[in-house]
């Protein structure tokens, strides 16, 4: 094929890259970019940055202009331009200009459809009040700052990835915030033992945190959005920020006979190809084979989108000798002020929804050698495959060093690496960034020891009420964060005094972090206890109003 | 087998780790461990670093004691005692007090071996001196910072890792340094154009460097140890640091007829098993398979010691079932005042000695995304498998968030993941941590254009210096770091000014970082030239003296 004419509708992300990667492979290809909006390849994960002060210059967040990219990429870029019509037998689109309405019609080799996902908004009464709104571009942007400018408290709705960034950056800019949450725990991505940290931090930054409730609706009082609560409770705040999720924008694309999936994404192989010829899908929109559960799989992130776009315009030049997609696993992360929370892969809720079995284990271990200043505790939990120990999924939470623990478990999980291996990875250690044994090492220890069932049994604390608890921290590590009816026998003094010890009772040892309980509990099972380790800790069981 | 009484020869890291898993197995196994020293299980990593004050407190570095060793893990440790004998027929070991000279001999049922390496003090003339000192233990430590006291220069001898932080923690106490290295390079491990910021760092603060010069010997002047270089030069400082390398401490097991490497390592196959019925080697002293390149390879770190040990003990407990350790790759760091380099895998050298086919790419990227303040440079280095795309290698330097790559990439050769795995990487990505298209995603793109040759053909600037060379960056920055040579035709106008560019001679596009230029270079490819793009760009040619 030469010279084809390459039709993309959605400049950002993953149009951007495709149009970009086409133009790498032919400087002769017609590359026509269509956006409905005003801009192009802005970054809108900086949005809420922007809003917070902490990115300072707004034109910081336009990667590209209309401008650069004609002139880098000669892009024939066509904003503020609404396509409206896919006619796949004539291989035509349908644009109308979004400033007089006009129409006019463009033909195409090859379509890719980059429309994105736009925000929620609930068709509940009095949702259209002009304080209610949501944040997905720079003009979403600008209205929010806008009306920021005159408001002093604000309610999230949503306490996912976006509402905690708004939320952090609403309390730099000064604002009384309130956070709702129709789920009982922020970040309903993560499993919810592994959130209590953020849900703390949260507070202790004068949040209000509003968990296991929803909205019923709105009503405006003098000029303010009231926000009605499923508990029967008026929230009262002069601006309403929406962020409980997104719908893929794909009318267009059903009207045009595209295959959907349940939640009405566009179905697409790993070529980012559709069912219909010669049109391709990427980004938001679209749901593509899931690399981990089976089936399909959407994913809403900007890293998968662009590698997406990259895929279908390979394809166009390429044809099956392109790279195929090889699928997202959903790798996120927040900061929110001290803390830093993210998953990789499947979570517990997933697992549990794909019928699939699964094992998990959680531990904490230094961000680096904890003999060296700034060490600080990384909780992570590793979920595996009983069948083969592959790692299925990974969350981590603490003040440093999540990311990289991250994504160390992303490559693992991509590379269908085992618990296994997470022992033997050799990691880049010296004092200020590690220790000889990671806490993704620690990790495998901790794992691979359950799947062998070679060592000593592990509990939650939950589970073990009716056991003997023996605390083996110090006398002073006890009394600063005690456990409720656990009897204190600190390690180095637990072998002379097992007589202490019921023999016809089950018996759990517990510590800060989850290591010495774990050797405390294998020197009571060689001494013929029925003994279990407590998982993660006291440090991992405090109650969330510690 | 019951109740086994285990020797451990060093009880530090491997022996350390050894004797705390083997306690796991067992509550009956009696644990010798003989230790020459006065100190157990201490902080190797560390001393740099409590010399330097960045570790303020001493007791930090004993992570046990001989005591805490008794009471948690049930060891019989003897310390300032050293073997001196390993009699394998009679499975007895004599031990000779380094107090009073007095005999004993231990029986063993296992024997595993973890005395570590010396640092090299090579046998020249005046290398005796007082004020000429090595690091490896706690009492050198204490050594060395009695002689800074009264110290106001010092000269480090190798300018490899602990060279380097022996350098940084110098330059901190204010103590004039002199870094010699015979290598034409610091950091030898590394390939030679990826340090050249660490020699940047090194003389922006005041550290003479010497490469490419070593010691013919040493004579004392009114007590101080004066260096005679190669070069004819003489250095005078108050103190001298050999930092050059290690020897395996190997000869009471070559005396019992273990087999050894080239080298003097201990040879040990999976299991950690010497050639010697029941005798294990574990740490500094043995080399072990090489997972990357065939043969054996001696890794001298802390991680694999520890996983040694661990293996050794798992060995004793569970023969065959016991999972064998899969061998180092070398995965190291080193952080030098405000940049950190370092490596994983195999470097060009190693590959080239090996005799092994490879490919190379070096991209530079932001440490997180550019829009959001405080990201900076990362240079990556990538060496492959031709045949099979596989990652073999990879080096990284910058200021902030080398160590994560590093460790992304270490996972990626533990798992035989490739060039085009690397593309498809999906790291936690927020404003704050990572850009949608990561450093790691961005080496994966590069490595695949050049291994599909599907794009533009690439090149280093000293391989082109017969090209025309066309810089492609906006006028401001050509300004701020020119290169030698070439035309400047920023890239929003080289299509408008192809007459410009002489069509009959090979054509290089330069830019900041190697990704403008490569888009140049695909633009003057597809129009017909004969283009290649520089490699890593401006930044990554800079001079040394820049």
């Amino acid at each position: 094929m030469k010279a084809p004419r390459i039709v993309i509708i959605g400049g950002v992300a993953g149009g951007a890259s495709a149009a970009a990667r086409a133009r790498r492979h032919s400087e002769e290809a017609e590359i026509i970019v269509v956006e409905r909006g005003p801009d192009v390849s802005f970054a809108n994960c900086g949005l809420p940055y922007h809003i917070g002060g902490e990115i300072e210059d707004r034109s910081e967040l336009a990667l590209q202009t209309p401008e650069s990219l004609r002139s880098l990429l000669n892009l024939d870029v066509r904003t503020l331009s609404e396509a409206i019509e896919i006619d796949p037998a004539r291989q035509e689109v349908t644009l109308r200009s979004v400033r007089d309405g006009s129409l006019s019609h463009v033909g195409y080799d090859r379509l890719i459809l980059s429309p994105g996902a736009s925000p929620l908004r609930p068709p509940l009464p009095g949702i259209n009040h002009p304080s209610i709104l949501t944040l997905r571009n720079l003009h979403d942007m600008d209205r929010i700052m806008e009306k920021l400018d005159s408001a002093q408290s604000v309610a999230i709705i949503g306490a996912g990835f976006i509402g905690l960034e708004m939320a952090e950056q609403l309390v730099h800019l000064g604002k009384k915030v309130s956070l709702v949450e129709l789920q009982p725990q922020v970040l309903p991505q993560l499993d919810a033992e592994m959130v209590q940290a953020l849900e703390r931090e949260l507070s202790e930054h004068g949040i209000e945190l509003i968990l296991g409730d929803g909205i019923d609706g709105f009503e405006d009082r003098q000029g303010r959005p009231i926000a009605h609560l499923k508990s029967g409770r008026e929230l009262v705040t002069d601006l309403v920020v929406l962020s409980i999720g997104v719908r893929p924008e794909s009318q267009l694309a059903q009207q045009a006979g595209l295959e959907l999936g349940p939640r009405g994404h566009i179905r697409v192989d790993a070529y980012q190809r559709t069912n219909v010829a010669h049109v391709y899908a990427v980004g938001d929109v679209c749901e593509s084979p899931d690399p981990l559960l089976g089936g399909h799989v959407a994913i809403a992130l900007g890293g998968p989108a662009n590698r997406q776009g990259r895929t279908a315009a390979d394809h166009i030049f390429l044809g099956d000798q392109a790279l195929p997609y090889r699928g997202s696993i959903g790798t996120s992360i927040v900061r929110l002020f001290d803390q830093t929370a993210g998953i990789a892969g499947a979570s517990e809720r997933r697992l549990q929804m794909a019928d699939l079995p699964y094992r998990t284990v959680t531990v904490n271990g230094p961000s680096h050698a904890s003999y060296f200043p700034g060490a600080s505790t990384i909780t992570l939990k590793i979920l595996w495959d009983p069948s083969d120990g592959r790692v299925l999924g990974a969350q981590a939470i603490g003040r440093d060093g999540v990311d990289k623990r991250l994504d160390v478990l992303a490559t693992a999980i991509h590379g269908h690496l085992t618990i296994d291996d997470l022992v033997h990875l050799e990691f880049a250690y010296a004092p200020p960034f590690s220790s000889a044994k990671d806490v993704v090492n620690i990790a495998g220890f901790a794992a691979t020891n359950i799947r062998d069932g070679m060592l000593v049994p592990v509990a939650h604390l939950e589970e073990v009420r009716d056991a003997q608890i023996i605390d083996v921290r110090p006398p002073a590590a006890v009394e600063k964060l005690p456990v409720p009816g656990a009897r204190n026998i600190p390690l180095p003094t637990l072998r002379a005094r097992l007589s202490e010890i019921d023999r016809d009772r089950p018996v759990c040892t517990i510590c800060q972090m989850g290591k010495t309980s774990y050797f405390a509990a294998r020197i009571l099972a060689n001494h013929g206890y029925d003994a279990r380790s407590i998982l993660g800790g006291a440090h991992h069981q405090a109650p969330r109003s510690a």
